[in-house]
């Protein structure tokens, strides 16, 4: 086991930021919560899964909700290990450590929060190495595991527990209670073993997570050969670069929607389309699918090399698309199903980076 | 203990159907469902409170969605059971009675088909010996009494409890899922111990509703002074007589809402206007509110006297409105936040029937 302390959260921050795609809401507010809880708790134990009992129980704990409603409304704490111990409770057994759902925006970092008040270690794995905006959007889901029993909570006390017959149904449920509640809530979900984890888990991603910042931070002070260093660590490739030439947004159904069209720096009949579910999540580059779910668009202000979220962006920006092939863990199952294009409601076929 | 057997059913879903004041559900298809329980695990015991130990733990258990739902995607049964094991699963303590929640409509009977599959008895009182379109709306709640933990179980085996910090944060709750599982649930709620119910509840609404039901046949049979009895054991008085000359329904956030307005037989120039929320809840006569809740207003077939559903309404029916007193047990703490006119948004106060 490693010990995380605040020193470690600056590179964990921007690689989160860039791997939530856009959204995954501000991790900068979880770095602020994480801070807190190694002042109040200590620093953080976080262990692979080799170093834990192939029998102790693991859960998934993050925030539910809208990242406009999250921003405004910053998750204060006992509301995730309310969650927890509400899980604990309904399984009847005792949470051994804490994973995240997903290594890419806030919910990479609140799970170390949690896990220094619970006094457990944070496993350095997650369900998808990226962020999504639904809860069975796993590789939890395309491994077999439930979702359920999942334990909601709000900051006033109000605590939910659901055991569903699927993921989705799980996920129309919780998010049909947390937009009852507030939608900016803890939950706690994907009870497993650490020995299911081992098998359906994406090894490594907190890890990964955290080197992918110290890259991007060393492209940011412009070292040498750090963009080549980050491309190569992700196996990506830079989709396009220029300029924001229209922006539609809009929310609807629970979702930050939108549309983002960038026109090439040099050729202005070149222009690529970015489709925006929370996350940025589809990329056509004249009339052509170019990237495709659940592989990862990742944009960058060309300048600074700073992540923007969708939140962020505006007309006239100057950026640089990246694409990061996904996880393979994700590749298994009937994952096009689960996390393809057409789960998003798109009517493309996926894409692979490999071309 | 009695025992209710399929022949005391008849008087006891007739007066359900009248209690249920226009809503709760269509009793016979309730009705149908305890003929079945009776049949395959026997004769139903029922309790009065003073019956049961004080110290046994009692639940609510009634079905909760749509009306119009219910009556096209009828119960099946393994969800009641499901719900109030949920609820006694995550209590961690056995559930000796069961009682019903509202004692008018569907919600009346169902408890019985659940006591005897569970094989305990079902209590001889509820929460407020008519129905009502909201959870929260019950002399538990007036007595302090908490809603939650409450379980929701669908026939296909999803269950949610839910512990809230007030029972009208639980309806929200639970109705938002139950619009999620499509709207015709079963919800077991309401855990008290014998002795809190002692206190809270309303003592021996079945038998009312079953004298009720007798004396109501009497009427239809046109037996000599039936309608005399029938107003001397409520206390009740007719309060309108006439046709519906103005229908209008709309479904609307949830509810079945809508107004029908009566003309006076004799004086054309009077008129009775009542507003429905699920069930009829607010008579103006000639400008003026003459009854309103938590009083019953119950509409009767000016020749069968068969009690009218606000699903059945029609333009041109002859009717008879009955203002009947609420169960005093309402009269308590802040009743009229909870129970009265404005609790449904209506902008009069409460007239008492006794004035």
């Amino acid at each position: 086991m490693r010990k995380v302390d605040s020193a470690d959260l600056d590179q964990l921050t921007l690689g989160a930021t860039l791997l939530g795609t856009g959204g995954g809401g501000d991790p900068f507010i979880a770095k602020l919560m994480v801070e807190q809880a190694i002042q109040d708790f200590g620093a953080i134990d976080v262990a692979t899964l080799d170093e834990l009992d192939e029998d102790d129980l693991v859960a998934t704990v993050a925030v539910l909700g809208a990242p406009t409603v999250i921003v405004e409304k910053i998750p204060s704490g006992p509301e995730f290990t309310n969650a927890v111990r509400a899980l604990a409770a309904y399984l009847g057994k005792e949470i051994k450590a804490i994973m995240p759902v997903e290594v890419g925006g806030m919910n990479t970092l609140i799970p170390l929060a949690v896990a220094t008040e619970l006094g457990v270690p944070c496993v350095d794995a997650d369900g998808m190495r990226r962020a999504f905006p639904q809860i069975e959007m796993t590789a939890f889901t395309l491994a077999g595991l439930s979702a359920s029993p999942m334990s909601l909570a709000d900051e006033k006390g109000n605590k939910v527990t659901f055991e569903t017959t699927s993921n989705q149904v799980g996920e129309k449920l919780v998010r049909g209670s947390a937009m009852m509640l507030g939608l900016a809530n803890a939950v706690s979900l994907y009870p497993m073993t650490v020995r299911q984890a081992k098998d359906a888990a994406v090894w490594g991603s907190m890890q990964y997570c955290s080197d992918l910042g110290r890259l991007l931070r060393a492209v940011q002070h412009q070292e040498d050969g750090a963009w080549d260093q980050l491309l190569e660590f992700t196996e990506g490739v830079v989709a396009f670069e220029g300029k924001i030439i229209d922006l539609d947004r809009r929310t609807t159904t629970g979702f930050a929607r939108g549309t983002v069209t960038i026109e090439d720096f040099v050729d202005p009949g070149r222009t690529m389309r970015i489709e925006i579910q929370n996350e940025l999540l589809l990329a056509i580059a004249d009339g052509r699918a170019v990237v495709t779910p659940p592989d990862l668009i990742c944009m960058l202000d060309h300048e600074t090399s700073e992540p923007i979220t969708t939140e962020t962006l505006a007309y006239g920006q100057r950026v640089r698309v990246l694409a990061l092939p996904c996880a393979p863990e994700f590749k298994r199952g009937n994952w096009l199903d689960v996390v393809g294009p057409k789960a998003f409601g798109y009517d493309v076929d996926y894409v692979s980076l490999e071309g």
